[in-house]
C-alpha cells in the first residue's frame, strides 16, 4: 500500500469520491428532471404516505455498506425512496406548524452553495458569499422596516430567538459574564413574554442558565396579544422583590394563532425599564413589509433585537433563519473570540468574518437562495405574494363563520384557528368531548393525505388551525378543506356518540 | 385587489414565485453543466482570487430589487459571480483550517434534500429523513467504533460538541437546573481541557453560563497530547478547594496539529473522579476507522459523547456535524420540550422526533449527503481516503524534514505544521523575526491563489500548517506547494533582511 502511493500518487490517488464531468452531468441532470416532475404534478402526490417507523426499516440497507455501488444506482434509488416517503410541504394543501413551499429558485440556490461550498465564518473563506450574506441580511432589514445595522444568518426561528437572547445577556450583565459566568446574579433575572411565545424561549433560559423560573409569562387578552396591563404589573412586583427586568419579547405572530404584540407600547415599557427589546417576528415580521400592516408592525423599528425566518415566509428551502440587530457591536461582544489559528484580521479594510457573530464557526451559505429569491421576485413581488397568502386565510375564515358545525376561533396575518363542533354539543360542558374529537380529527387528517393542517390550543380548547405560508394554495384547496372536515368530523362524532352509546339525533 | 382575488384566486393566484417544469429544468440543467465543468477544470482556477471586500461591493445590485426579473438571467449573473469571487475548498490545493472538498454525490445530496425540503424536527413531517438520520448517524458511529445509542445531526463542530456539553451538564446537574437554572452551584464546576482545545469550548462556557473561569487549560505534551500526569493534578488540587469536576474533554484530531489526546487513560480519569467524558472528534474522529489507527484511538468508547462532523472528513459539503452519545435519553434529558401545538407523539410505534434531542427546532435534511456518500463509496472507500489524505500528510512531513530552510514541527493525522527558517536565524533568538516572516508568508501564500496552507501557534512560534481532508490533492501538489513556500520565504526574508539595513550573506 505504502509502496503503491509512493510511485503513483503524485499524479493519480487510488481511489476517488469524485465523479467525471459525464457522470455528474448525467445524474445531475436526472435529479434535476425529477424536480421538474415532482414541481409540476405536486396536485397528484399525497401530502404524505403517513408511513410508520416500522414499514420504513424495511426498506433501508441492513447495515452499514461496506463496498460501494455505482452512483446511478445510489441516485435512483434514493430519489425513489424520497418520492415515495416523504411528507411534501410543497404541497398546496400542506398548512400545519410553520414551514413554507420551497421556491424552486431558492433549490437551485442550495444547489449551487453546495458546489462552491463557501465557509461563510469568515471573509477570506467566502469573500463573494461573505458580502452576499450582508447585503441579504440588509435587505431583510429594508424589508420589515427594521434599520438593522447587523445580523446573522442561522439555521432557523430558534437560532435566530437565541442570538437576540444572547445578545440581550450580554448587553445587560453589569460584571464580565463572559469571565465568571451566571451565578453572579443569583437568579434575579426575569424575562417578560406572551403565554403564546414558541417554546424557543424554554429552550432559551434553560440552555443559556436562567432558568425557567426566570420567565414570567404574561396572559394574553382576547385579541391573543399580550396584555400590556398584566405585563407592567408584573415588572413593577418584580422589582419591588428584587428581581431585575432583563427583557421583553415581543411576539410579532405567535405560533399558535398568528398574533402580533402591541409593539410599540412594548418597546416604551422597555424604555422605561432600561429592558433588551426583542421581537420574535420568525414568522409573521414579513408581514411588516405590507403598507396596509404597517399600523399592527408599529414599533418593530425600536428593537434591539429581531428574529426572522426565510424559510417560513420568503418561501426558502430549509434552512434559513436570521437574526437582526441594530448595533452590530452586541454580536462581536457576545460571541467573538480569537484563536490563535485563524488568521482571518483583515490587513487593510475591514471585513466581516461572521463566525463572531453567532454560535458556529465553519458556515454554510444560507444567504444565497434568500438573496435569489429577492432578486427572482423583488421585494414587491413578495409582499404580493405575503399579501395573497394572508387573503386567503382571510377567506377562509369568513367561509368558516358561515359554516355550521364549525366554531372559528381566531384570523391574524395567515393563520386560522376553528374546531369542527356538532349541533347539541355545548362549547362549555362539551368541551372535553370537542377537544378529544378534534384531536382525533387532527390525527386522521394529518394521516389521510389529503391535507395537512396542525393544531392550536386556545383557553384549553383543542382548535385546528392552518398556517399559508405556501405559494402554490388557492381558495378551491380551503373550501375542499373545509369538506373535507365537514365528512371526516361528523363520521368521528357519529363512532364517539356510539361508543358512548348514544344515537345522533 | 380583494376583488380580483375573489374572483379569480379560487384558480390561479395573480403571482407566482414557481417556475415552470421547462424553466426548472432548463436552468437547473445549466448550473449542473457549470457546476461539471468547475469539477472537471477546478486546476484551471485559483484557490482564491484574494477580492477586497471594497472591489466586491460593485458588483452587487446597489439596493434591494423592488421589481423581479427574469430567472434565467438572475441564475447566470450569480453563478458567475461565485465563480469569479469565491474561495474554492474543491481546490486540489485547499488545505487550510478543516474544511474538505465536497463530494459531487453530496452535492446532488443537497439538491435532493432542498427539492423535498423535509423538516427534520420530527418524524410525521420527515418519515423517511428521519429513518436516514437515524441510520446515518447509526453509521457515523460503527465507522470509528463508538457504541452510540442515539446523537442527532447539527451544523458542524460547534454545535456537535455543544450537543455534548450540555448534555453532561444536564446528566451532572444534581438539582432542577431546567428550573432554576445554573447559579446554585456557585460557579464550582471545572471543565478540564487541552490547551489545544478549538475555541468552541471557549462559546461553550460562555454561551452555557459557567464562564471562562470554569475551564482548566491542561497543558500538552512534547507530542501535543494532554498531559495526563498535570490533568490529574489539576483535579486532585481543585476537589481540595471545593470545586466539582463536570467532565474531560479528549480531542481526538486537535485543531493546530492534530494530535490525539490519550482517550483510554482520560476515560479512566473520568471514571474515578466521576466526571462526564466527551470527545472532540469533529475532525480526527473519522481516523479511528482505520484498523491501523485502533491503538491511537483507543478508549473513544469509554466517551459518553462524540462530536464528528462529516462536513470535515467525509467530504461532505457544509453544513454536516454530529453529536453521538452512547445513552440517547442524555439527549431528550437536556433538550426535550412539548409545547401544546405539536401533534408529534406517536400513537402507536415509538418515532423518533429530532427536535427534542437538539437545539433546533425545524431542521434541514443533512443526513442525506452523508449517508448516500457511504452508499456510493462504502465504508471501506471512505477509509481509504483517509488513509490516503494521511499517507501524503506523512509523506510531505518526510520531504519538509529533509528540506534545507525548512523547520519541519509536527504531523498528526493529515495536518503538518513547519515554518521557512533561513540560514543564519537562530530558532531561539530569532524567534520574533521568524514569526514576522511566516506570518507575512502566511498571508502572501493566501492571498496568492496558487496554494492555500493555514496556520498553527505552537508554543510561540508562528507555523504554517497543512490539513489533507482534500480527495483531490495529490503528492506533486504538496511538492509544488513546498517550491512555492521556499521561494516566496526567500524574497521575503531578502526584504526584511532590506528593511533592517542588513544584506543577506
Amino acid at each position: 500500500m505504502e509502496s503503491i502511493l509512493r510511485n503513483e500518487a503524485s499524479e493519480q490517488r487510488l481511489l476517488s469520491i469524485d465523479l467525471s464531468p459525464e457522470v455528474f452531468r448525467e445524474e445531475g441532470h436526472k435529479i434535476i428532471d425529477e424536480i421538474a416532475t415532482l414541481i409540476s404534478s405536486i396536485r397528484n402526490h399525497a401530502v404524505t404516505p403517513a408511513p410508520t417507523p416500522g414499514s420504513l426499516q424495511e426498506k433501508l440497507p441492513a447495515t452499514m455498506p461496506l463496498a460501494g455501488m455505482d452512483p446511478s444506482s445510489v441516485m435512483t434509488e434514493t430519489w425513489n425512496l424520497l418520492l415515495e416517503n416523504s411528507l411534501f410541504n410543497s404541497h398546496p394543501r400542506f398548512w400545519g406548524y410553520i414551514t413554507s413551499s420551497p421556491a424552486p429558485t431558492g433549490i437551485l440556490g442550495d444547489l449551487m452553495a453546495s458546489a462552491i461550498n463557501s465557509n461563510c465564518g469568515a471573509f477570506v473563506l467566502a469573500p463573494i458569499a461573505t458580502k452576499i450574506e450582508k447585503q441579504t441580511i440588509q435587505w431583510l432589514g429594508s424589508f420589515i422596516g427594521f434599520p438593522a445595522g447587523g445580523g446573522v444568518m442561522v439555521s432557523g426561528g430558534n437560532m435566530a430567538n437565541f442570538i437576540g437572547f444572547l445578545a440581550a445577556r450580554k448587553a445587560k450583565a453589569n460584571w464580565d459574564i463572559r469571565k465568571l459566568g451566571l451565578h453572579v446574579l443569583q437568579g434575579k433575572w426575569r424575562v417578560y413574554t406572551s403565554a403564546e411565545t414558541h417554546t424557543w424561549i424554554n429552550k432559551a433560559v434553560d440552555l443559556f442558565g436562567l432558568g425557567l423560573d426566570s420567565i414570567r409569562w404574561i396572559p394574553v387578552d382576547t385579541h391573543q396579544k399580550m396584555s400590556l396591563s398584566l405585563l407592567e404589573k408584573s415588572i413593577e412586583e418584580d422589582k419591588r422583590q428584587g428581581f431585575v427586568p432583563l427583557m421583553i419579547i415581543g411576539t410579532a405572530g405567535s405560533v399558535g394563532t398568528g398574533a402580533v404584540d402591541s409593539l410599540k407600547q412594548i418597546g416604551d415599557l422597555c424604555k422605561k425599564y432600561d429592558c433588551w427589546f426583542h421581537v420574535d417576528g420568525a414568522y409573521g415580521g414579513f408581514a411588516a413589509a405590507l403598507p396596509e400592516l404597517k399600523g399592527l408592525f408599529a414599533g418593530i423599528e425600536l428593537a434591539d433585537s429581531v428574529a426572522i425566518d426565510p424559510h417560513k415566509w420568503l418561501y426558502s428551502p430549509l434552512e434559513a433563519g436570521c437574526a437582526l440587530v441594530k448595533d452590530p457591536s452586541v454580536l462581536t461582544d457576545a460571541f467573538s473570540f480569537h484563536p490563535v489559528y485563524y488568521n482571518f484580521e483583515s490587513k487593510e479594510e475591514i471585513q466581516t468574518n461572521f463566525y463572531e457573530s453567532g454560535l458556529q464557526n465553519s458556515r454554510g451559505f444560507r444567504a444565497l437562495k434568500v438573496w435569489l429569491e429577492f432578486r427572482h421576485l423583488g421585494a414587491e413581488g413578495h409582499m404580493q405574494l405575503i399579501r395573497e397568502d394572508i387573503q386567503l386565510a382571510k377567506r377562509f375564515f369568513e367561509l368558516l363563520k358561515e359554516t355550521r358545525e364549525i366554531e372559528a376561533f381566531t384570523q391574524h396575518l395567515s393563520i386560522t384557528t376553528f374546531r369542527y363542533k356538532p349541533h347539541g354539543i355545548d362549547r362549555e360542558s362539551g368541551q372535553e368531548y370537542l377537544n378529544k374529537l378534534n384531536q382525533t380529527l387532527l390525527d386522521r387528517l394529518q394521516a389521510g393525505g389529503q391535507v395537512f393542517p396542525s393544531n392550536a390550543v386556545l383557553d384549553d380548547n383543542f382548535l385546528l388551525r392552518t398556517c399559508i405560508v405556501n405559494f402554490r394554495t388557492r381558495f378551491s384547496d380551503l373550501k375542499e378543506f373545509l369538506s373535507i372536515v365537514l365528512n371526516e368530523g361528523r363520521l368521528i362524532h357519529e363512532q364517539m356518540q356510539k361508543a358512548n352509546g348514544n344515537t345522533l339525533s
